[in-house]
């Protein structure tokens, strides 16, 4: 019998484990996972007696280690800053590893050490980054197969509301950690190349620079510049690629929206506001609006909108920012954080809604002095809320590399992410069979 | 005979070395003055007997040691950044130390032992800080002292160009460190207050959310508020004050048209561009406009200017920011450090250019149930390239408090600045000798 342990037991990891204890039976496996909450885990085990709920805090080295000793694989669902100890545990008890999260420096770094002990630690096995990097190479390497060369690849991904929930004015609902959204764009100038030109697009462009998109069945979106696509030249194989370019996804109009917030000042996660336990959503609005005696709030705020172009007042008042007969109560709290909540109270998931994963990817290729274009295009519409669109698309390709690696279909070692066919096509073959799938257009540019 | 020790002969140095020259057989002073340049500290003595030149490194300790013992006074004209170091020497060889600077954290924590030592560090005593403090203070204790309660206090600076030389489009040149200017307003969101309202302005709202100013004689302003206005309330004795703004003020269309750097990503100091060393000013500019086959950088950045609402295109042509046919040879250089290097070849000043300093004050009290207010301005235009308004308005305050100190007709203790009656008032009183001078203008508000 092999035991898969399974750290934290989060939103993301409920389709993971679902397939995991599905497949437990016919493999021999037991799955151990542990949460530090005693009922989150036993809550997505039920009573499947291939699954055993851990209780202790995987943060404490001590509390891991004995687990970590006795497991055949270990997935870390942890956040993200606290792989790199995992893998250090890992490393030393000689112990495969798999994670949903980019490759930090010093995960890179374990490299040589984790090929020399004959072990495989496979990162970004999510959805975004993990099902990009799959989908995108099995493309590229059928195209270089062919003789052909790629001139530009445009790649998207986008975590938001099914259609069919899609129904309040910001087109938008948290289905994912919403802090993440508002501080979305803050870590550094977007950079991207296009024609052979470098492309630098600073936060307060972001949300106004759009790439326009379609998707048959599921309407316009735009994209804005994710920070570093440069990166991905060298991770894809494409140095001399001239065009390239990674980016969110959003509904047609989000974004036009929350460039107000951004341009006003109030996705700042950097400062303390003054008394920010008593600020009603009226008086968070109007710090960011010049004093004037007689002028009303609203007045200001859509002098301001009219100053970037924008005529979409009814979003802001429906959000309830006008608000003067209640306080925020946040003590201490940044702007951001104070958006952060105000957004929360509106834009959020009901009980029965269910989220949708959008990725698209844009290829441009010469073979034999003609042109072509593919667009391959994946759209994931959640189960319900538990079994949604995000946890399918994380939890299941790292459930797939789990069952590749313990059957030994899956032999590469060291520090990896899956870029390779050997890893990508088995799991983009049973992702398919799962209702994961890309639809791809090829046609001639004339 | 008494020594002063002047550590840095640069260029806000030559009014202050000039006033200790000048004073010094009249007080029987030795000026010793050190710069790493040994022709530095030579130009700005000549032939005067009383001054001495010295050519070491005032950062390496072992140097300035020796030096710092024999002083009787030790005024620090180094970067902010080295003044903590000074001031922990001079705390060691118990000597009264002077800067120009803002009194850093660390500077505020050697207040104690300073005070024990019986010694005097006074700090802010340039212009800005420093004039600005004793001019306001004078202000605020006048009011105070006839029963008035200063309601709003809005208070300004700017170092520009003379209007005799103000002759190119931007209404501005280099009349001191261009990087600074570059990156003016990037050290956190401005701070204020204003009619008991806490407000909030990001860098990106910065050079747009603009206070219009009049000076007689010298026509109009534009004043952007500074990082942190709030700060003074407790410097000042103003800890009720309903509204308190300081800003920096530049000729009118300055911002607006600044503002264009900003909100493309040009003042950008965070990363490195690509391939920076070949790049034309042109490409340049179009890092930061979006790829398009056809439509020529011009009438990308002239489209970008619409969206905000500017039409002054010949500003940015005539900084020759469309040139394609020399490279900018900037290696590995930032954004900002490619912006700035643009800018000084055109916004530089000549040699018989004179700079100016422009402060005003603007407060508004109340008393015996009328309201008044204030408003006290002062213009100061250099002499020349060397004696410079920046020069005389940074270097006359401390030479003059040099002078207090070592005839001790001034003797507080600690780490100071300069908002005591005794320091301000007789430094007021001679700067106004020597062409430093204030205007006010006072009437009730109706």
């Amino acid at each position: 019998m092999k035991k898969i342990l399974v750290l934290g037991a989060g939103l993301s990891a409920s389709s993971l484990i679902r397939y995991l204890l599905k497949h437990a039976p016919i493999y021999n496996w037991q799955i151990r996972i542990v949460d530090q909450n005693s009922l989150t885990a036993k809550k997505k085990i039920g009573n499947n007696p291939h699954g055993i709920a851990l209780t202790f805090n995987a943060l404490v080295k001590e509390e891991r280690m004995l687990e970590m000793s006795q497991a055949d694989l270990v997935i870390s669902m942890l956040p993200a800053r606290f792989h790199i100890d995992i893998a250090r545990d890992c490393l030393l008890l000689k112990k495969n590893l798999i994670t949903p999260s980019y490759v930090s420096d010093e995960m890179a770094e374990l490299n040589e050490k984790v090929m020399l002990a004959g072990l495989t630690f496979m990162n970004e096995m999510g959805v975004d980054p993990g099902i990009d990097h799959m989908s995108a190479m099995k493309i590229i390497d059928e195209v270089k197969s062919k003789g052909g060369e790629i001139k530009s690849f445009k790649s998207f991904c986008g975590g938001l509301i099914a259609p069919e929930n899609d129904n309040n004015p910001w087109k938008y609902k948290f289905t994912w950690n919403p802090r993440n959204v508002v501080l979305a764009g803050q870590g550094g100038t977007a950079q991207y190349i296009d024609h052979n030109q470098y492309k630098y697009i600073p936060y307060t462009q972001l949300f106004s620079r759009l790439y326009k998109l379609k998707i048959d069945g599921y309407g316009t979106f735009d994209g804005y510049p994710n920070r570093d696509s440069l990166s991905y030249r060298a991770a894809y194989g494409l140095e001399d690629i001239p065009t390239l370019y990674r980016g969110t996804l959003r509904k047609t109009n989000f974004c036009i929206t929350w460039n107000v917030f951004v341009q006003l000042g109030m996705t700042d996660d950097s400062y303390i506001m003054e008394n920010s336990e008593d600020l009603t959503p009226r008086d968070f609005v109007n710090a960011f609006l010049s004093y004037e005696t007689t002028t009303p709030v609203e007045d200001k705020f859509k002098r301001f909108l009219a100053s970037i172009h924008l005529d979409h007042f009814d979003r802001f008042e429906w959000l309830g920012l006008f608000d003067s007969d209640r306080k925020i109560g946040l003590k201490d709290a940044t702007p951001a954080q104070i958006l952060e909540k105000l957004l929360v109270e509106k834009l959020v998931l009901n009980p029965n809604d269910k989220d949708m994963i959008v990725m698209v990817h844009q290829f441009e290729y010469e073979l034999a002095g003609k042109l072509y274009e593919i667009e391959s295009s994946m759209v994931n519409i959640g189960e319900d809320a538990v079994f949604t669109g995000m946890s399918n698309t994380v939890g299941l390709p790292i459930a797939i590399c789990a069952k590749l690696l313990l059957t030994e279909k899956f032999t590469q070692k060291g520090v990896l992410i899956p870029t390779d066919k050997s890893i990508y096509e088995p799991i983009l073959a049973e992702l398919n069979e799962l209702g994961i799938s890309f639809t791809e257009k090829e046609r001639e540019i004339v």
